[in-house]
């Protein structure tokens, strides 16, 4: 399975992707980019349209998951242990984001990822997010 | 307005508190509880049904803001700057989730907050959340 | 041993502590605090002789630290996973830093702390901190 | 004056500067490299002479807060507001550390700043820092 049939397969299985619309954009063994529409759900502040700070924040956290759950070749369950969000400027109503997450380090214990978010046609940086994850074993599931 | 009022007003704006059922459970000039009723929308984990982390950090991100929101008499717009999660432990399944958020400090420039989330019938924290937020200035608008 | 003695055990072993002339002010099983005596060593300013974030940071990274050594009765070693530190206001020159930690849970895998910092005769909170240590395996040493 | 004198400068006047030795290795507008020699004060471990994170905290903090000053042309009072570090691996003993930092962004309230540490011959990275620092107002000292 390519990276992207492996993020796409995981991400389907997370309900509120669903309700989202997020899509994988983009994945390879490196990097992974999931994509946000812009939609009325999204938004935090009516009168403007500004997307809220909580949607930038699911979607960093579902793609440093995805972005651990595809560096490994088997299933390891990896619970986020702790992730910082840091948010540059507002996002420009009407316009989709994108998510990009990539691993930083896997220890023996923890995997260590970066993320950021940006919006289509423009390199300025909405958010950024450091996010670790705890390696707590493999998963030994019949039908995981 | 009361505390409780204004809580309840300021998520009802917010479509993403619309769509997970959101509420305020409790709210005074010191703090503010909001319920996040269990639903498959904020699973994580399809095959156990455990909450996504993505939940618990959408519950703290719009408890602390709505924190923020009811800790001035006036209307200030005062936009995430960071947020730091982190998660001690599992959510039971099935359980309704309490954000519990407060003001630590309102500096000239910042407002600090915290919070942590835990379940009905239990002490135990799930997760913990440092979050703060820039004061831009007062909001000058017709119908705000 | 008292937790006091082991703290001040663990401390005296540290370098940058007997530099800095840190010592142990208060600890019992529940919460630690260290001192940090004002001193131009630690200033960040000296123009107003201001206390430098970096002192601040460093009270708080051996408190958490220390609060970790004395919650386990046998030597365990916990790296330090990540740290978070909010600068809430400035030290008041001339008046010596405590820092207060404490262990917020302990996993199985990850040690969970939270601090803050104070002066002497002050309720205010000058910084707060959110460190987690990893749970790596006991020590097994001759003379550890 | 160039980017290298003017974090040479801003070093010089840092008491725990001059205690540990940090000395200015590369600088220019886009970032900046301080190198802290290895040394026993900044062990953290005695049986095994690994550094201790308060000292990768300590390297850091001042990194960041150089490259925000070297940012500007004139000089601005920037205060940390909040620092997250994440400790990936442990410093190799006997080897001096290279703290490396630059500005992701400058809005009209703070400065973003990252940064990460290794070690001299090697890629691995030993840890990473992000933090923001307020930007309260310029200075308008005399000696300033």
């Amino acid at each position: 399975m390519s990276a992207s049939e492996k993020a796409a397969r995981f991400i389907s299985v997370l309900p509120h992707c669903g309700v989202l619309g997020m899509s994988v954009e983009y994945a390879d063994s490196e990097k992974l980019i999931l994509k946000l529409p812009y939609q009325s759900q999204i938004v935090g502040n009516p009168e403007n349209g500004v997307v809220a700070g909580g949607s930038l924040t699911t979607l960093m956290d579902t793609a440093c998951g995805t972005a651990v759950f595809i560096a490994f070749s088997d299933h390891e369950i990896c619970p986020t242990l702790d992730l910082r969000m840091d948010y540059h400027t507002s996002a420009r109503p009407g316009s989709d984001l994108m998510g990009e997450a990539w691993v930083e380090r896997i220890s023996n214990n923890v995997v260590f990822t970066r993320g950021r978010i940006y919006q289509e046609g423009s390199d300025e940086i909405i958010a950024t997010c450091t996010a670790n994850f705890m390696r707590i074993g493999k998963h030994i599931g019949g039908q995981g």
